[in-house]
């Protein structure tokens, strides 16, 4: 059994908290975060021992009429592995402190790379992970995790020659009212290319992708729009079963009527997912175009779920010898990663889909 | 066990068919659906038997590998009442066909107040409906019925000299990627006052009320801004108390840093409510002030959700004698209607709150 403890317990930390109390070989030994606002309410109901983040601030807890169960040091001290969920920066800072008690620590994709001795995405490099002495990981963000998973099998199958991608990025989390752009799509970063490619890199070191990326004012999706040119020149049709067949892509069926984000998380609340969360990348079927060896999708990214499993997998990485296969299908099982559509799909069209106007 | 069929499995449908599979004195006999879009897919999980709506549009089912257990009129057929979730005004046009099965039915708010023999809201008319010859009912819309449920206490307690309110209304839900507007605040209507006031008075026939309405460029809920005159003067924890004792009414605590409609839904998600669902007006506690007898109070709606219990309460109006107290309680016990936040809830503040600028 695994001891983890989940520092930081905001959009991500509660799912990774979930997702870790639902391992079948890892324990939550508790969680801790630094205000009792109504995410505590969710660690309340679940039962998780909370920690005080800050111990100074102890005290906001009592007020609010919850019972501490030590604090941040207490829980790092009875964790075999420590995955900090704290906002961007905030893992920099807390890097030395899990050092300091010698506990492994998995921290993510906010945060530069060299906050880790190494970057982790389960479909791209579980095992060099697992295989190295690296103390801690980072999991790459949302966008990159997304990008790795796509990256990977087609490299693996046709030969990736380059990568051009454009990241519309949401511009914030559902609850983070302070966030912009309201009316407005922004180039951010400006310059071209984004940090995203590079990220890439830290899994997938021999894949050529360049990355432009903008924020745009929605909050429940990224919306990816890729372009790979291939080593060679498969069918749209075999790319799509490449693509159906990695358990963390779902492939949206063309009749399924999901045309944008709001449909998709729709689609995942009727499917009783928790707190509606898409842990797959989001492909849409039609999209998936060849023109020659230009690969083309459109594919969405739930910001605060697909790193979930990785985290997931990345515990295993750091702590056991598990292969990579096991981890990935012992994580998928037991929290119901691999959304599969009950409708029937029509035939892959065949014509390059292009825009209106 | 009264026999319900749901016509019409779009976003109030889908929620209405799992509320009636919840109750212990229901059965669900089936759903009916134009087309066997994502939603269908629900229903398939769920394991209800699918009827055509649109008899003609059988095939369509069958090309999406589904198999349909009749069309609509073997749906009213078997059902002791049926539940009309098509889109407005679809209701008004399909009114002779369940009175031509002798099928008692309930239609949304959505239509005119003449669609039905009268209009319904469990706080307000449950009784009068009951005892009424009534064949069918209309549930007031998801701003009547939230509204309703604020003055028929405040009438009880305090007396109701005028309620005025302004609707912020949702311009779409989340799937409805045709809606608008994008980027602007509409009043709608552009007369004033809106319609609602007469609709509330459908279901309280004695309260003063005038609604201003504009649409907003969101998706997730309404927003009502209240104000009522009172007949007397009471504290602002008084009123509190008294909406806080309203089981479909949620009061937001003060600490729980929940400040709009994203976090709303975030909280509901982290208590594990199905796709998210608030069922309970949504009242933020600071907001709830008193200017003399000026009672003020910001509030806000899932426009998704608030009617469905509602429903639920209008089947047995129209199909049994159990009394409304029971019948509620009922209902709230099945689904979990009736959210209590675990965080203290400090004391009430006394100022009035005004806008910054």
């Amino acid at each position: 059994m695994i001891r983890v403890g989940v520092n930081g317990y905001g959009t991500i930390g509660k799912r990774v908290a979930d997702a870790v109390a639902a391992q079948p070989d890892m324990a939550l030994v508790g969680v801790a975060k630094t205000r009792p606002n109504y995410e505590a309410e969710a660690a309340l109901r679940r039962g998780y021992d909370l920690h005080a983040a800050i111990a100074e601030r102890a005290d906001a807890f009592a007020d609010a009429g919850i019972d501490l169960a030590g604090d941040l040091d207490d829980l790092i001290e009875a964790s075999d592995v420590v995955v900090d969920c704290c906002p961007a920066g905030i893992g920099e800072r807390n890097r030395a402190r899990y050092a300091a008690h010698d506990t492994p620590a998995i921290l993510q994709g906010g945060e530069a790379a060299d906050v880790a001795d190494v970057s982790f995405n389960a479909r791209a490099n579980y095992e060099a992970v697992r295989d190295s002495d690296a103390e801690s990981a980072r999991v790459v963000s949302c966008n990159t995790t997304a990008l790795s998973r796509v990256l990977a099998p087609l490299e693996e199958e046709y030969g990736v020659e380059k990568a051009r991608v454009t990241l519309i990025r949401r511009g914030g989390d559902p609850a983070e009212t302070d966030r912009g752009p309201i009316n407005d799509v922004v180039p951010d970063p400006v310059s071209i290319p984004s940090h995203h490619g590079p990220d890439v890199n830290t899994v997938l070191p021999g894949i050529a992708v360049d990355t432009l990326a903008v924020k745009a004012p929605v909050t429940r999706m990224h919306t990816h729009g890729l372009n790979v040119t291939l080593e060679s020149t498969p069918e749209a049709g075999a790319v799509r079963d490449l693509l159906e067949a990695e358990s963390r892509v779902f492939v949206i069926p063309e009749g399924a009527g999901v045309d944008g984000g709001g449909a998709l998380k729709d689609y995942a609340m009727d499917a009783g997912r928790p707190r509606g969360d898409l842990w797959e990348n989001c492909v849409w079927g039609e999209s998936i175009q060849l023109q020659g060896s230009d690969l083309y999708l459109f594919e969405n990214v739930h910001q605060e779920a697909d790193v979930v499993p990785e985290n997931v997998d990345a515990i295993r990485a750091l702590a056991t010898d598990v292969p990579a296969v096991e981890s990935v299908a012992r994580t998928d099982e037991s929290l119901g990663v691999g959304l599969e559509s009950l409708l029937a799909e029509p035939s892959t069209g065949t014509g390059l889909v292009t825009a209106d106007d």
